[in-house]
């Protein structure tokens, strides 16, 4: 059953709106792809993203708006409860994704002696263009008491190696690390926090929730088909973030290739996880001249310093009339550019996030870092110890927590489950 | 200067929605007036409500899906500095929700030298629905330690007495209270944080923040247009909420009337915060039955247990086979249902939250109450009274934070400013 067919009820959370002419007008769109042109939001809104297929969706997928992102301890020692709850996972995420209940016994349906199979508060909505992501983290292979609990520990990837100490550091170990890290993402906040949820009550006694966060107002593009949005430093984010249409690229930068590494994880990707605190209050007192110096670009347009629009190429040896850089040394732009790093390219997928406030009179907001790549050591490593020593951002910024997480090939076929490559 | 106009770019943000087709279908619409009909998506999503009029925006309009609440410390004494924010706050907000930048000089225009007068994260998107919404609380009549710091503790009103302490009661001080509230919806969580982040960064040295909370997916319907949602134990939510069609009940039950206490307030109506966590790992361990007899209601449909649609009234005579009552005497709608409580009632306009987990490896996740009502010592308190005593759901809630705020009529005229009937 779809869950808008139970209740014969359309829209009424679609993207918040329920009058009835979009509900209904939402409702032919359920389950369909996106199509093009000018009913784009209405059929992107309610459309499900298909779940099987060579690669994970919600890594390419044009970034959705929404996230809630989990990462969950294994607390059972026992392999083959574990793979069960993989395997119950996958069912789960497969009808979730299409727009269905997480079971078979919905909200409404089955027994009434039993606690029910979905959980109920996304009854009445669409698929919401919700993916679901799964990776796993280097302690699934061995434990913090150095326990190969699952015997999966000579398949751990030399990618998969922890993450350096970087300068500046402030990590709250309770907020990062875990083994096993779920990325949900939707148009509908409602959609992605009830998968997360019920992923959490499958895995009851197996697994608990280590940490969680909501994002809001994607901070990259990951398609050509999308504006860049921006971040809550109030500057478009991602402008030179690798892209779904560029394949050889993604090749190169996102995806596992054969050789790489153990064959589990060909076709796969590392997801690098960080949560930065921006110190927005103190960001606000800075003249706009200074913050645009800092990030390298001007703010409106988003073109570089030596340039006039967002896609215009850097130029960074042009000098101003005093011989001093045009885009300075320890702009953001400058240290996290490819030309800057032998190349180095990340798939980004961050999201804005305001976690109330501080307990000093701030808000607790910032940039939920999320990116995908082929090596992360080769990659995420390098840029951020170069960001860490010299960025001009750093003053704003404190990473607060961080997770690695090997994410495997995508599903082939309807009777596989996350983590076959791995476990089978 | 219109946001998006400044840049040229359209719907960057609708909805997490960027392609090109749907981008240009909402320019047309922005800062339009919704409209009916099968635009109505589009147009709700872009468009502008107003700001000035007799009553406050954001009590009755009809429910936005997202939210940003707001809790400030008033750190002046200077009554002339208070006076001056609030009109520089009013300035701010009259723009915004008409998606504008919220000074005169934004993030990208203005002096190189200066900070901007915006913070810019919110540049390209429509004004989204945002409405702002102001309340005074308690302790700016009369602070904690007794003081009236404004000179006016005369005009303090009763219905603004504090709140009593209810069984059960488990508050966060930190996270309750507050001298002034400010309550931002929108349909896009970027456009309802910009709006706050705004207001904090222009009573810098004024204000701080003591508390905030975002909700997404409302919990009710304030109008007669819009679909019943639900909340996070899956349930409809706010079925016999009072709607903004109803004008006789509203002037009963949420407006304050001539009479009622300090004329200043007449027109206004009073808010009641509770952020109230649920434990929904407990509540998804319950069998489908039981959920539906702590609710009173089934959990498809949203009907009472002696009838079929999710309107028909509840019968509270009907007994079941065995003598027993249909809808049993300890229900969440039967203790909370007007008949059982004098008739009183309320306009409820919560939201969902997750905000990440609470170390126990469980999602700290529930419902951030807000009620409007013309004085809840004659209704939130008699009824939250009798819940917290009898409730059956109180096995699975716990209230953590409380608020109450004195929000004044709306703005009649566009020199006016927030607060003016209480400090001219």
């Amino acid at each position: 059953m779809e869950r808008r067919k139970v209740l014969g009820l359309a829209g009424a959370g679609v993207a918040g709106v329920a009058a009835a002419g979009a509900g209904a007008l939402a409702l032919t769109h359920n389950d369909a792809a996106p199509t093009a042109g000018s009913l784009d939001l209405v059929s992107e809104t309610g459309g499900a993203i298909p779940f099987y297929g060579a690669r994970q969706a919600g890594i390419v997928t044009p970034a959705q708006d929404r996230l809630h992102f989990c990462a969950f301890d294994v607390i059972t020692d026992d392999r083959a409860a574990l793979v069960e709850m993989l395997q119950d996972w996958t069912a789960a995420a497969a009808r979730m994704t299409q727009g269905r209940d997480a079971g078979t016994f919905g909200a409404v349906g089955g027994s009434l002696e039993a606690p029910p199979d979905d959980t109920g508060e996304a009854l009445g909505l669409p698929a919401s263009g919700l993916t679901l992501t799964i990776g796993f983290g280097p302690t699934l292979f061995r434990n913090a008491q150095g326990k190969d609990r699952f015997g999966i520990a000579a398949k751990r990837p030399a990618a998969l190696a922890d993450l350096p100490k970087f300068p500046r550091d402030t990590l709250d170990a309770a907020i990062s690390g875990g083994d096993i890290g779920v990325q949900a993402c939707a148009h509908d906040p409602q959609v992605a926090v009830h998968a997360i949820r019920n992923l959490a009550r499958i895995g009851m006694g197996k697994v608990s929730v280590r940490w969680s966060q909501l994002g809001f107002g994607r901070t990259s593009s990951t398609s050509t088909t999308q504006a860049t949005p921006r971040n809550l430093f109030g500057f478009k984010d991602g402008t030179r973030n690798l892209k779904a249409e560029e394949p050889a690229l993604l090749d190169e930068h996102l995806w596992v290739q054969p050789g790489d590494g153990p064959e589990w994880m060909t076709g796969g990707s590392y997801l690098v996880t960080r949560k930065i605190r921006m110190l927005v209050e103190t960001w606000d007192r800075s003249p706009l001249a200074e913050q645009q110096t800092i990030i390298g670009r001007d703010k409106g347009e988003g073109a570089p310093l030596t340039g006039k629009q967002e896609h215009d190429e850097p130029d960074f040896a042009a000098q101003d009339g005093k011989g001093q850089p045009v885009i300075p040394m320890d702009s953001h732009l400058r240290l996290a550019h490819p030309d800057q790093n032998g190349g180095a390219r990340l798939l980004r997928r961050g999201y804005n996030f305001v976690d109330g406030s501080d307990g000093l009179g701030r808000l607790n907001a910032g940039l939920f870092f999320m990116a995908y790549q082929r090596n992360p050591h080769k990659q995420f490593v390098p840029v951020q110890n170069r960001l860490a020593k010299q960025d001009a951002l750093n003053e704003y910024i404190r990473h607060v927590s961080s997770g690695l997480f090997a994410c495997p090939p995508g599903l082939p076929a309807a009777d596989d489950y996350w983590g076959r490559s791995l476990f089978a």
